[in-house]
């Protein structure tokens, strides 16, 4: 067995052993874990700012990953915070449900049960350490973490204060592992067989997710990008309408919700000037379609590599669309199948979209920044699923459980 | 683009043109699609036969073979009735649930939504052509049936009356295609992209769906063997255990939820002659551990490899375990985590094994035989699910579906 095998190896069989404690632990030794591991953390803020610190002189960053990459001391406590929410999350594990009585006498339910060892490879922001692992936790499953290379000595630092709280709960600290060896074709050994994990999760761009995708022998929870479209219907509400342009745009412009292309019914057109002039007004570029020009032949044109781009900025391409039907179609196309939404006041109208588009979210009459597992009531997400199978949109504690069949019976046979 | 490649580009293509209009119909043309293709089948049973007849003579079989390859008329009327009954089950799709309003003032809950294009591997049996398209197209998925070579006449026969009846009922054609080439490396260009399916469902031997789950680039829904077994605890009601014991062995010996492995507790050991008695009297061979040869020295011996064999046949493994936790020490080294049960009237044991025992069903006082679609309420199945993620245990028409998160507002926007 060659040296990055051996490595993968060690790391995943404790892993999976840990997990097996995990599976059986009641939610109190988990809860009491997650406590002790908001404390180690704030107990270790200083090693951990030292660790972040050394990261960030490392690597000579751009600004927006410095930004990233950056801790202080409200992050450290934010981390704690979040551990802390989760441990009041309900535990999804063992509760069963859906019970019913069979023909043939037998009681058939269903029962949450943990995944096992979930991977997880991200970038930059050292808070996914935490919450992530938490999150596992929490779920009963091992995790084993793969940050960015730059982000290491942060990594380490917190899954440090992480295993020291599940030690203190008596659990076992390969429960939670950051990889501390980083070259590339490690990550290749790791989901290269279902035997060392029973889910990746890739976090990060599109690169990264289309090459575990391509790699992985293991089932992959994808989280890819957002092209989010508003759709203004004929029988929208104006004001509202423009309103949840604007807060769907410029809430935030990186976040993966956030709206690229606003499609504007033709009966709707006339609201081409306020939405631009609104858009502007927060720095936002427009780009419109040839009947946006016709209106407003100052706007800068949307090539038709515009419809198919997520900006993660200050641009918004607009297209005047002739009908629900051409919205829709638009979408299709042009989607991503992450979050779209409509401003309607046609109820039947609403239910069409809301069955038509096939998105993880789909919208009616609220702003797309809503897409989220927060908001959603999830209590906290492991992120984004742009898949369908398994899990989709928001992904929480139950996306990361399974369930059995459990069956009461009093003798009975099968004739 | 070679061959291979234009030929399944082609299938793909069409099928996804076709899963776009299914997703989209209602419930009654779904269900009027699949009535008239009951009574497209029954009215081609001429044509079935003759083409089974062919397939028949094409291929000397081997008598097992040869029994699962057969229609007879009266298997012919089991396909048209299995569609009738399929047409009778509830529209997974479209329905919404789960709703609840947020702080926000937003209501969210989720609807489910068809896959889109599944692809289905199978070997020998052509009624898995009828069953597999009637649950696709109910669950408003397309399908691609890939059949066995022996089989090609059969399936292309089931599979132009099931074409026949989508176009009465207006729906096109190619929801439902056999792959009519059967060359092997058809079947890895099918599964190499997830541009071309959503998910690829291997039905049959393990070595077929290691090599699905190596070759596949999209989502794979395995059914894999069972290594099942039955412990029979020391407060189990001992005309039950022998009973149980007796129907999960002896009722089908070549289904995957038949019992291989069963688990004496030493406190119930002189079971042993009973049930070794009741076993050899219906033709099944028990091999005992050393435990069991000390009390009856005429058994044959299990070796180690018994303990993780499926026998799919009329032969019983037998093993005296000292108490319940060894009994689900052997589940978990040997088992195949498909379906497992225990006979005991002791609630708190049956709790722990139901909540301990980590296999896609789980049983307490119930034949390992009820562990299956029909007899769980499914009203049909695709197949049992060995796998964690999406679905697990018996598939039925939801486990053909996803959930998108659906939103209703009044113009709410997110701080």
């Amino acid at each position: 067995m060659s040296a990055p095998d051996a490595y993968i190896e060690t790391l995943c069989s404790s892993a999976r052993e840990a997990a097996g404690v995990l599976a059986r632990s009641d939610s109190d030794s988990k809860n009491a874990a997650l406590v002790a591991a908001a404390e180690a953390i704030q107990d270790a803020e200083r090693e951990i700012l030292t660790a972040n610190a050394a990261d960030l002189e490392r690597t000579r960053l751009a600004d927006a990953l410095h930004e990233r990459l950056m801790l202080n001391p409200e992050r450290v406590a934010q981390m704690a915070e979040g551990l802390r929410q989760i441990a009041q999350l309900p535990d999804p594990v063992g509760r069963s449900f859906g019970w019913s009585a069979r023909p043939s006498g037998i009681e058939v339910g269903r029962m949450r049960v943990p995944l096992g060892v979930i991977g997880i490879i991200y970038e930059s922001r050292p808070n996914v350490t935490a919450d992530a692992a938490g999150l596992c936790v929490k779920s009963g499953n091992a995790v084993i973490l793969r940050g960015g290379s730059e982000a290491l000595n942060s990594n380490l630092a917190i899954a440090g204060a992480l295993q020291a709280g599940l030690r203190a709960a008596g659990l076992p600290d390969a429960a939670v592992q950051v990889m501390s060896r980083v070259e590339r074709d490690l990550v290749g050994v790791l989901i290269g067989s279902p035997d060392h994990l029973d889910l990746i999760i890739p976090r990060g761009g599109a690169e990264l997710v289309a090459r575990v995708q391509d790699e992985a022998r293991v089932p992959v929870l994808s989280h890819r990008h957002g092209i989010c479209h508003l759709y203004i219907d004929s029988a929208a509400d104006e004001a509202m309408a423009v309103n949840l342009a604007l807060n769907s745009k410029t809430r935030r412009y990186a976040v993966c919700n956030a709206l690229e292309t606003l499609l504007l019914d033709e009966a709707k057109a006339h609201l081409l000037g306020p939405i631009t002039e609104a858009m502007r007004s927060r720095g936002v570029e427009v780009r419109g379609c040839e009947r946006c020009l016709e209106r407003d032949p100052a706007l800068a044109p949307a090539l038709e590599q515009d419809w198919s781009s997520e900006y993660l900025g200050p641009v918004l391409s607009v297209r005047i669309v002739s009908d629900f039907d051409a919205a829709v179609e638009h979408i299709e196309r042009y989607g991503s199948q992450h979050t779209d939404a409509i401003v309607t006041e046609d109820a039947g109208r609403a239910d069409e979209f809301l069955r038509r588009v096939d998105s993880s979210s789909v919208l009616v009459n609220a702003s797309t920044g809503f897409a989220d597992g927060f908001e959603y009531g999830l209590g906290a997400e492991i992120g984004i699923s742009t898949d369908k199978l398994h899990a989709r949109g928001p992904v929480g504690l139950e996306g990361l459980t399974s369930c059995k069949y459990v069956v009461r019976g009093r003798g009975q046979v099968r004739p």
